[in-house]
């Protein structure tokens, strides 16, 4: 029988979130039923709740950086027993049978794979996220939270801290890389720190200095302001790495020229327009221009285990379900430092 | 005491190209003299002597594409002696300090090469191509023709050869992989005989199926029309590798979404407006849009042993000199199979 489980719904698109209580599916067999303890705000979620994307399967709950406890397990499940730190990302099962499944690469599903919500599960129901208090899934497609990161701070590494981990290590960041990292807010802000993490020369490319410091206290070894043309002067063939956060259109080719011979600029972000790219920005200088979308369950696991050793944590400002609204429009404002992480108890 | 050569000249925009004579510099210590026996007419010529791109320097001699034996050498030339087989491409000289040219990646040279033609020597001089009866080039930008390759086919491999080569080499086209050239031009009739010797699976992608029939003699495995659209669905996902030999602007997102998962677009052409490129089409499979610009000189010889090795040359059209206007304008028409080469005996 389905359980019934409080949770912060988005009836539509210009509708503010509200309390209400949802189903979650009886426990299958390789199930593992997961008390949340705390879930991330992602612009993502803003994005499908106001259906700026298009295609909202209204109403849902939002949520795909979750962090919890395991609170019961299917018969079949073997790799996780109750009581478990687990955490659960931007999708919850995909086709295992094409081949970025078989190469362990699920983001890339052939088939699409299944959203963490606003899609359809594989038993024919919409899918529900994090700002609940109770999840139900696949073990497969659960992550463990190893105990050097308190689960609030761990919650966003479930999307923004794969989405960085995965180009840094898909383009080799690392001792005598030079990376810069576009943005300073949810996703740069992780990105900082791996990035220094793993050895890489970082330098923050922000539109002005505001938080320069903050920047240097993360990890960044530069920091420059893009409003200021000299930027892209002085920083001229630089780069190995440009890892780009922001969605909003920016002068791509400005930004291709900071890279250095072979270098590449990889897109996390989906603007809404096509990107115009000068053709001579690449050829002269071999470089790519790229995309990269959060990263397999493999990986996503490899980076929490990084993330752990390396006493990465996201940023966090902790917040009760009925400021959920509040902190949407600060997101929008990018005024929060650096991720809004729901405290699943208050709802 | 500079030598007097015969040549053919462009003497401005919008005027055709005539005979004259030039002067070649004395041959220094590290110099070659090249009786040039053979020049391909590339599509930059056309666009250099009919002021295209802008910049060009009139009158100048076109022609990168240079094949020929030394005739003289200077005192301290060790590689070449009377009598070898020789070619030139598309410069004759970079700074040799910075890291790519340290990397033998001259072509990306910080300071810039020096082009065949069109550019200003380190003498001061301006520089002139290969539509001519000798050229003087340092020994360090002059590569040896193996016996196996017929001078007038070697000729436009200097240009064409590696602008294919390189790009294959560089992102892995071999056993197992899908490659598909887009265009079969100059350019484009290289890369299959290419890309099918080093043992990928060959696929022409060409407006129409006009010249199928040349496309799989040459090495396809198989030939689509861009200009029917179940091309774009029925190939969706493919292609490790893509080859972009069309300076045209074409609807880049279509072409991406042919790539496979981690696929690489490579822009070899320069079109005359930016390209739009949806980032979805990049991020939704971790694939990445590239350019790339001739090659090295080690890289150059390394493809011209390689073209002989495996009896690989360029399908041409021999001219005397009194139709190189005519040449070119058939060139623009895309009237050729595949690439003009003028037999300098007639200048």
């Amino acid at each position: 029988m389905p359980t019934t489980v409080n949770a912060y719904i988005a009836p539509a698109a210009d509708r503010p979130l509200e309390p209400t209580t949802i189903e979650r599916r009886d426990l299958g067999p390789n199930d593992v039923s997961i008390d949340i303890a705390f879930a991330g705000i992602c612009h993502s979620d803003i994005h499908t709740a106001r259906d700026e994307w298009g295609g909202t399967r209204f109403p849902v709950v939002p949520g795909h950086e979750i962090a919890g406890t395991v609170a019961a397990v299917g018969d079949a499940v073997t790799r996780y027993a109750v009581g478990d730190r687990v955490g659960v990302g931007c999708f919850v099962d995909s086709c295992r049978e094409c081949e970025p499944c078989r190469l362990g690469e699920e983001q890339y599903c052939e088939r699409g794979n299944v959203g963490t919500y606003n899609a359809v599960g594989r038993d024919g129901t919409p899918t529900h996220g994090g700002y609940s208090t109770s999840i139900v899934v696949d073990e497969n497609y659960v992550l463990r939270i190893p105990d050097g990161i308190a689960l609030d701070e761990a919650a966003p590494l479930l999307c923004a801290g794969i989405t960085l981990y995965s180009p840094l290590r898909h383009w080799g960041a690392g001792p005598g890389k030079k990376v810069a990292i576009v943005g300073l807010g949810g996703l740069g802000h992780v990105g900082v720190k791996i990035a220094h993490a793993l050895g890489a020369e970082v330098t923050v490319l922000s539109q002005s200095l505001k938080k320069m410091e903050d920047g240097l206290r993360l990890g960044a070894d530069h920091y420059h302001a893009t409003g200021d043309p000299q930027t892209f002067r002085e920083l001229r063939n630089t780069f190995d790495l440009i890892l780009n956060t922001v969605s909003a259109n920016l002068p791509i080719g400005r930004y291709l020229g900071m890279l250095a011979l072979d270098g590449t600029l990889v897109e996390l972000g989906l603007p809404e327009h096509p990107i115009d790219v000068p053709a001579g920005a690449l050829i002269g200088k071999r470089r790519s221009f790229a995309g990269s979308m959060i990263g397999g369950i493999a990986q996503t696991q490899e980076m929490l285990d990084f993330c752990a050793e390396h006493g990465i944590g996201a940023e966090i400002e902790v917040i009760s379900a009925d400021r959920i609204n509040e902190a949407y429009d600060r997101v929008v404002a990018s005024d929060v430092r650096y991720r809004f992480v729901i405290d699943t108890s208050t709802l």
